[in-house]
C-alpha cells in the first residue's frame, strides 16, 4: 500500500491558533505557503474537532493535506499520499526543509520541525527502534529472504552501509558490520580460548562460532533452536559465519538442533562441564520489573549455565543498548541472586547495525 | 508548543477501501480496536476528501484521530495531540505496537507498521538526519548550551549515550563519544607528526588540535572562523578538546580567529610551507553536481591548501557518509581536476554521533 505521511510543524503564540480573525490570517499565510510546494493544493473544508481547528486540502498526486491548530500554539501540516514502492516521494527532504522555513517565517513561527517522508506499509521496511524505542531509519534497498519459521519472523535484508543485516521478527540482529559485536562477545585478545571447551547457546547467525574456531578451541558445542535461522546465515551472511555453517559437524565443534534447555540438562545428567558457556539469545527485555516469560528464561539460563561450566570458567554474554539502563541493572540484580556467588566485568562496544552502544558481560564463579 | 503524532498503517484488499459496505465493516473494527486503547475515543464526522476516506474522532487528552483510507487499499490512523515537554506520550511504544498488532488481526490487514510518538515543537528537538536524509532520534535529554553566531546556530545537547553533542545549525558534529572521528581523520598510528609543521583549517570543536599535540608536533596552527564555536566547545566538550581552547597560544600552537582563506592567502605570500593540512570545514555538499557555493568552497580550499603544502606534505580531510556515494565521487573527481597532480588514499570509521560510517581522505602531491 505505501503511504508516506510529511509532516511539518512550528509553534504560534497561541491568540494565532485561537482568536478568530488572527487564526485566519494564519490559516491564508499557511495556504500560501504550501500553494507554493504544492501547486494543485485546493481547499476542501475546515472544521472544529475539540479545541483543534483543522483544514483539510487536496494537492498533487491525490494527496490529503491537513492543517490543524492547537490551541496551545501548535500548528501541524501534514501531506500524505499513496506512493508506488518505487516511486519517489511527493517532496524530498531538502524542499521539505524548505517549506518548514519558509512557513516559519511568513507565519512568525517559533520552534519548528520537518521530517522527511515516513513510509508506512511498504514492501522494504526500513524502521527499526533502539532499545529505548528512538526511531532509526535504516537504509534498506532490498529484502533479501524472507521466511516464517516456527519460532519467529526471519528476514535477511541488505543495507546500503551495512551490507547484509539479519532481522528477527522486528529487531536488528546482526548485520556483515558487526564484527565488533562478536569481538567484544568473546572479548578477543582478552581471552585465551586455545584447547578449551565451549559451549555456545543460540548464535544462529553463526558469527560466535566462526570467530572461535579461529582461536584453536578444543571443541565447541553450539545449540541453536532455530535452523532456518542458520540456513539463512549460511546463504547470506557468509561474511560473517564463514562456512562453518555448511555442514553441523567439523572436526572441532558441532552444531546441535534443539532446545538449549533440553540439551544442558542432559550436560548436567551426563556431568559435562565447559570452560566458557556463552548466551548468545534473546535479548536482556527492557522491564525493570523481573516477571513475565523473558526474564524468567534468562534467569534459568543463568542458572542452567552455571551448572554446566568449570569452577575456572566464565560466562560470557550480550545484554543490552545502554541507554535502558535499567534492563542492565536488573540483569546484574539477578546475578547477585544465583545460588553460586559470580563476579563479573562488563565491556561495552558501539554496534553499527544497532546503531548504539551495547553492553555485554564476563560473568565467573568466585571460587571459595 | 509540542505536538505528538502517533502513525499506525496497514494494507488491505482494494475493495476493503473502496466498496460502501466492506470499508463500513472496516471502519467499525478500526473504532472497535482504537477504543479498546483509547478509552475516550468518540466519532465525530467523516468525509470523502478525493479519493481518500476519512473518519475523524477525539480521543484520550483532547487528541484528534483520523482514520484515511486509501482507496488503493492502505489505512492510516494518526492519534495527534498537544503534550507539555514533560509530559509522557499519550501510548508508550509497546501499547503503539499492541495497537498496531491489534488493529491488523482485526481488520485482515497485511503489511502493517507502527511508530513510537514523534514531536513536533519540543523544546529539546532529538531527531537528526542521516547524509541520506534518514531520520534518526537521538537520545538527547537536555540543552546543554544555545546560541547563535554570525555564522551559525550552536548548540551543545546532551545524550544519554553519546555524551554532550555539539550541534551547528540543524547538523549533529561531534559528540564526546567520537575519538574515533578524530583518530580517523588524523590516521593516529600511521602518520608521524613528531617534529611536523601543522595548520588545521576549522577544527573549532579543539578535538584535533587536541589529539595532534599528544604526538610532539613542531607547531600546530589552527584557523577557526567562529569564536563562539570555540568558547562553547572549551566549556562543554571538554573531554575533547582537554584545555588546548583555554588559551589561544601555547608552546607549540596557535589558535588564529579568522576566515581561513584570508590567512591562507597570507601564508601563500610569505612562502610559509606545511607538513600537513587538515580540512576540517563543512561537510562535502551532497549533490553529485558540482556546482553551488559549498562545492565551489571547497574547491577554493583544495587549490589554495596545495599551495602551502610541502611537495613531501599531506593533506587530510573528511568527507561524507558512506550512504552517500555520489558525493564522495564527486569530491575524488575534484582532486583529479587540482592544478598539482596528486594520489589519495580513503579510510572510514563508524562515528557513534553520526550513527552511520564516514569517509576520510589523505590526499599527497605526486613528486615528479
Amino acid at each position: 500500500m505505501p503511504v508516506d505521511t510529511i509532516l511539518v510543524g512550528f509553534s504560534v503564540n497561541r491568540s494565532c491558533t485561537t482568536n478568530k480573525d488572527e487564526r485566519k490570517t494564519l490559516l491564508e499565510n499557511v495556504e500560501s505557503v504550501l500553494g507554493d510546494y504544492l501547486p494543485l493544493l485546493k481547499f476542501q473544508r475546515s472544521m472544529q474537532v475539540g479545541d483543534i481547528f483543522v483544514s483539510v486540502y487536496t494537492a498533487d498526486r491525490d494527496s490529503i493535506v491537513s492543517v490543524k491548530c492547537f490551541s496551545a500554539g501548535g500548528v501541524i501540516c501534514a501531506i500524505e499520499y499513496y506512493k508506488e514502492d518505487n516511486e519517489n516521494p511527493l517532496l524530498n527532504f531538502e524542499c521539505i526543509r524548505k517549506l518548514e522555513q519558509s512557513l516559519t517565517k511568513k507565519c512568525h513561527g517559533k520552534r519548528s520541525n520537518a521530517f522527511p517522508a515516513i513510509e508506512l506499509g511498504a514492501v522494504v521496511d526500513r524502521y527499526f527502534t533502539a532499545t529505548d524505542d528512538r526511531i532509526l531509519e535504516y537504509d534498506i534497498d532490498s529484502i533479501v529472504y524472507e521466511t516464517t519459521s516456527p519460532y519467529q519472523r526471519i528476514r535477511i535484508m541488505h543495507s546500503r552501509t551495512l551490507g547484509n543485516l539479519l532481522v528477527l521478527d522486528e529487531h536488528q540482529n546482526l548485520a556483515e558490520s558487526d564484527l565488533i559485536y562478536t569481538e567484544t562477545l568473546m572479548q578477543r585478545g582478552k581471552e585465551n580460548y586455545e584447547g578449551k571447551e565451549i559451549v555456545i547457546l543460540g548464535g544462529g547467525d553463526g558469527a560466535l562460532l566462526w570467530e572461535l574456531l579461529k582461536e584453536k578451541p578444543k571443541f565447541v558445542t553450539m545449540v541453536e533452536i532455530d535452523e532456518q535461522v542458520m540456513q539463512a546465515c549460511q546463504k547470506h551472511l557468509r561474511s560473517c559465519c564463514g562456512y562453518c555453517l555448511d555442514q553441523y559437524k567439523g572436526e572441532n565443534y558441532e552444531i546441535i538442533v534443539d532446545d538449549c534447555v533440553k540439551v544442558l540438562e542432559k550436560f548436567i545428567k551426563e556431568g559435562k562441564q565447559f570452560d566458557y558457556v556463552f548466551a548468545d539469545l534473546t535479548d536482556v527485555p527492557l522491564s525493570s520489573t523481573p516477571q513475565g516469560e523473558l526474564w524468567d528464561f534468562i534467569r534459568l539460563i543463568l542458572n542452567i549455565s552455571f551448572k554446566v561450566l568449570k569452577r575456572t570458567g566464565k560466562y560470557m554474554t550480550h545484554a543490552s543498548g545502554v541507554s535502558c539502563p535499567s534492563a542492565l541493572s536488573m540483569f546484574e540484580s539477578q546475578l547477585k541472586q544465583l545460588p553460586v556467588p559470580v563476579k563479573f566485568t562488563r565491556d561495552q562496544a558501539f554496534v553499527p547495525s544497532f546503531m548504539e552502544h551495547w553492553v555485554f558481560y564476563q560473568v565467573q564463579p568466585i571460587c571459595r
